[in-house]
């Protein structure tokens, strides 16, 4: 690709993102979904202007890191350990019942091939936490209890997602079960979720004991993309997603995060200042170029909206992808079913997590062309859908 | 490439940079070279753990061009306009004696054939101007009379060596001079140059009637990588360097920069202030990663050291980019030979635009590989010499 023509689609991507999401945002609509669309428009259901290439896909894995970076930064450890045993059963029941009732239905109700049917619960799992994000912090509140709820679950559950990924995988390839492969993951997953905080503490400590010394200006934003670039990499190299390593980071330089071992590595207030004024417009810059991309990989033109099967598929499967995420919030027992709706809505949406599932069912030949276009369609409405109910909620919440 | 190779790689860049860069300025090299030795070491040349590849040469491509933005956001107009005869006095001799010098020993001393000589002196005539501008601003120069001499001049000459490249291929496509090719590229960057920053101001008067009154957060970054992208491509499509087109943005939204028709179009000085606020952090985080890149491209590992002729020519060479570079800042007859002097010695870097230069003809077949690796030492010593050079003359005149 010639530079200059991607300085055009770059400019198109950050232009059209920030026009569809302002002029989406005025009508009530929920601004991520105008960046979203903005990637549709552009992509090759509509304009057929940009195409997706590795150098956008990049930037849109940066744009993902960073913004769990900053939630990472924003989140109170404290609350999000006290979360931590109601986000694990929002989680937990958020893969286990889309993954049974979505294959169970695709085996029994549509009579469709094991490995098929595999795909499409696996497909059925993942939550997409980009998309919820946006919709709490644009409405401000990122920082309630309820998020914190919402923001466990959607890392512990891209967590499982990955783990069922690696296992319905190895059986496409081998037509059997690899134990071994898994466990050895999600061990190495979990001992990646005991150390990362720690060493990215330390690393915290000395990027603190540096700082203010340099004679180079522009300390500040590359030392810390450097940080969340190597604990993204190191928690791929572990098997887990890369937003993991970068929340880990952002955790570690957050306000609240302290570790046993002395007051000492406890973050300098100034200190997390500097880090959000100069990564503010960086996280900024980068987070539009992924949900535009999401947008255009939401490619429509394989759907066949005429045909009645393809109905009848889509609305089985999207009331499983609703209700099976939605009810799984009800088994927490909050007082206020109000705060448990909200939570089994913030669950919904699948987004680019979903797309890569059936993506690699698609590539490795186990979905056929109409199994992978109805899940394209599931996928879309399972985006699309919550950040309306999730404003409309939480704007009753907050009068 | 996988995404999370990339993560490795960009985080590698990243921090041997800054490390490198930080430990050259202790030790008061200038650390623009920390920069370069960290692509050096990094590259093929020594470690082999990093090979440049579309993504990064896009990010360094963005680097420059943000880089060139912002020295045009703190150019005073005026003081570009009173420097403009010189500029151009500079520019002009700063092309025409080094092709001449270069072409007619190439071609009568050493006896190689036209179109191998035409290269030579080409690839001798572009000054880069990303090493010298990073030397100024790291010793705080770059506001000084001499810096706006030296900056106008550095894009007189991109634009006169881009019409001089434009020249010398169809040359060495056709065998033939093709003066309508050239001219029309002429005239069309003749054009951009007078109707960019007019375009620029316009478009940066909307970004201020509609700032503040935005719904969705992160307007100044989106909108202004925006804007600098556009230009970017508008000056490529006019067959300009992309640098031009991010520099007039830069002026379009400067302090100084007023406009014949009124008042009404003059920068706010709290946009300003913000547009820096938010762009600094995008940009030292961007331009690292060009410094590397051409450090990266600098393959030592084609040059046979020890070949007499090839010493002999890179001599005769090295001592023509020098000198002929140098002389022209003596033509403007200031009264201080040390600030002619100091001129002189920011024109002398090739860098990156040198290497466009040899590269071009090594692909097209012109250039032989050892001719190539004498260009590749020519460019290595302008760019490494100078700012020794820089930092030390203009530490004199500091103290």
């Amino acid at each position: 690709m010639v530079i200059h023509d991607f300085f055009l689609t770059l400019f198109l991507i950050l232009i059209v993102a920030r026009i569809l999401g302002e002029v989406f945002a005025r009508f009530g609509v929920p601004s991520v979904l105008g960046e979203l669309f903005a990637g549709v428009l552009l992509g090759s259901s509509i304009l057929g202007l940009v195409e997706p290439n590795e150098v956008l896909k990049i930037l849109a894995e940066i744009g993902i890191i960073l913004l769990l970076f900053e939630v990472g930064l924003e989140t109170d450890f404290d609350r999000l350990k006290d979360a931590g045993k109601k986000s694990m059963i929002v989680a937990i029941l958020g893969v286990v019942l889309p993954f049974a009732f979505g294959l169970l239905t695709a085996y029994y109700l549509f009579g469709l091939a094991f490995d098929i049917s595999l795909f499409v619960g696996g497909t059925l799992t993942a939550t997409s936490i980009g998309i919820t994000l946006r919709v709490l912090k644009d409405i401000h509140m990122e920082n309630t209890n309820i998020a914190q709820i919402v923001i466990g679950a959607a890392v512990i559950d891209d967590i499982i997602g990955i783990i069922l990924l690696v296992f319905i995988y190895d059986y496409s390839i081998a037509k059997e079960v690899s134990f071994d492969h898994t466990l050895s993951v999600t061990g190495m997953i979990v001992g990646f979720l005991i150390l990362a905080p720690i060493l990215a503490k330390a690393l915290s400590y000395l990027i603190h004991k540096f700082h203010g010394k340099n004679l180079v200006s522009g300390y500040m934003p590359t030392i810390i993309i450097s940080l969340i670039l190597l604990f993204a990499y190191l928690s791929h190299l572990v098997g887990a997603p890369a937003i993991l390593g970068s929340f880990a980071a952002g955790i570690a330089l957050s306000r609240r995060f302290f570790l046993p071992f002395g007051a000492f590595l406890s973050t300098n207030e100034k200190l997390l200042d500097e880090v959000k004024t100069s990564m503010t417009p960086i996280i900024q810059m980068f987070t539009p170029i992924f949900f535009v991309m999401v947008g255009l990989s939401l490619d429509l033109s394989v759907i066949n909206f005429s045909s009645s099967s393809f109905w009848v598929m889509s609305l089985a499967f999207i009331f499983i992808a609703f209700f099976s995420k939605f009810i799984g919030a009800f088994f927490i027992f909050q007082k206020s079913i109000r705060n448990n709706a909200i939570i089994g809505v913030s669950m919904i949406p699948r987004g680019e997590v979903g797309l890569i599932f059936a993506e690699m069912g698609r590539i490795n030949g186990v979905l056929p062309n109409d199994i992978y276009a109805m899940l394209i369609f599931v996928i879309i409405i399972t985006t699309v859908v919550p950040p309306f109910l999730l404003k409309k909620y939480f704007k009753v919440e907050c009068v």
